[in-house]
């Protein structure tokens, strides 16, 4: 039995997220159909990340089984020969079986574009957060390190959804700005559902003036999503990378 | 009487050009609409460049005459308000009233957008010709400096299309990678229909070496469309800037 792990791109636009749901369009479904047609047999496919309605993914990792021989470079050309253009496979290669690119994964990347300009661009519309008036990166990058380490991120998970815990290690957490692109990145095992995009919408609230970065601390330590900013659209969302 | 110039964006993507024509839509008839809802009174709109359908503008720069006394910030932002994301404006100006966006021109400058790598990018879908084999892009930039000066360009014209004269002065023309894209940037008075994305076609010709610069060069001075290469697609294509 083969574990075929393929990196995929997709622009998540037209779709309601990565995970199938009943009665409405995901990737996950799109894929398992162009999968099924090239092995001729239907097949488990695991995600590294989920991505929301909506989100992007740049470097998503998937993986499923298989007993046929085709050839990995097949593969991917069969794929993109079927799957719609906004959906991409990047890359494949083989792994031990045991290898599953969600439990695997040692960490993800996730970046966040806000379009800091006075118009928005026809181009970049459905990648990015335009936000008009000017914003303070070099405070929202100082914001951004307070969450560098071990928290309990109730404040910025989505409200009602339940974990055992609400306790993540991030890794890595900036904002820079390029030109007029502003990149929010960050990096940590996992994250609460909403969890970036909630950071987000309250380090737009600091990079206004709104609020201080103090502020923004006692938001983190109450623990509660009330006293957060906005949740940030979907559409400037990028899943960067997987690491394993 | 004011005369009015403003500098617009737009995805050509999804409308059939610039110019008006019956039956299909054209960025000019939404513009023209929403001037109108403006205004209050209609008004005739005169572009610098015209777009064919699926071509992009990020420096198209458009002129309409009016006796209205709304501030140049106001309307920036009631058309904004009212015209579809993918047609943006960007800068307005007042001009003299000899002020005309084609006839005052000096120059235009058209960039062609290619992504040479092994798979298509979900994001860059639109705005590029994807080409999968490897381009020699240093060969590319040999060719295009040829067409730099005054030609006859007939190799390069839309067929069928008649103009008094097929001479053009290109100011500048040159082919640069970066990472995986690759930009043709091209400066003139004026271009023949379809004469970007002609020597486009041809470009890639010599950078899949196909064919050499010297048979470029013959292909320039035999003054026919048969012996050039196909017309590259309209989605890779940007009008970047008009200079005045």
């Amino acid at each position: 039995m083969r574990n075929i792990v393929l990196t995929i791109s997709y622009d998540g636009t037209n779709y309601h997220g990565w995970q199938c749901q009943p009665d409405v369009l995901t990737i996950q479904e799109i894929f398992n159909n162009s999968l099924k047609k090239i092995l001729n047999h239907a097949t488990t496919i695991y995600a590294g990340g989920r991505t929301d309605a909506g989100v992007h993914a740049m470097g998503q990792v998937i993986n499923f089984h298989t007993e046929r021989t085709i050839e990995l470079r097949s593969l991917i050309q069969g794929l993109n020969s079927i799957l719609p253009r906004d959906i991409r496979v990047k890359h494949a290669r083989e792994e031990d079986i045991t290898f599953h690119a969600r439990y695997s994964a040692r960490s993800k990347t996730y970046v966040y574009c806000i379009l800091n300009t006075p118009y928005n661009s026809p181009f970049l519309n459905s990648y990015v957060w335009h936000i008009h008036y000017q914003l303070n990166t070099s405070a929202m990058d100082d914001a951004a390190k307070v969450i560098v380490g071990e928290h309990d991120f109730s404040a910025f998970k989505k409200k009602d959804e339940v974990y055992k815990s609400n306790v993540r290690e991030v890794f890595r957490a900036n904002v820079k700005r390029r030109g007029n692109l502003i990149y929010f990145v960050t990096e940590a095992k996992g994250f609460l559902r909403y969890m970036v995009r909630n950071i987000t919408g309250t380090l737009v609230l600091i990079g206004s003036g709104k609020i201080t970065v103090e502020e923004f601390i006692k938001i983190l330590n109450s623990k509660d999503r009330e006293n957060a900013g906005p949740t940030a659209p979907a559409r400037g969302l990028f899943l960067r990378k997987i690491k394993y």
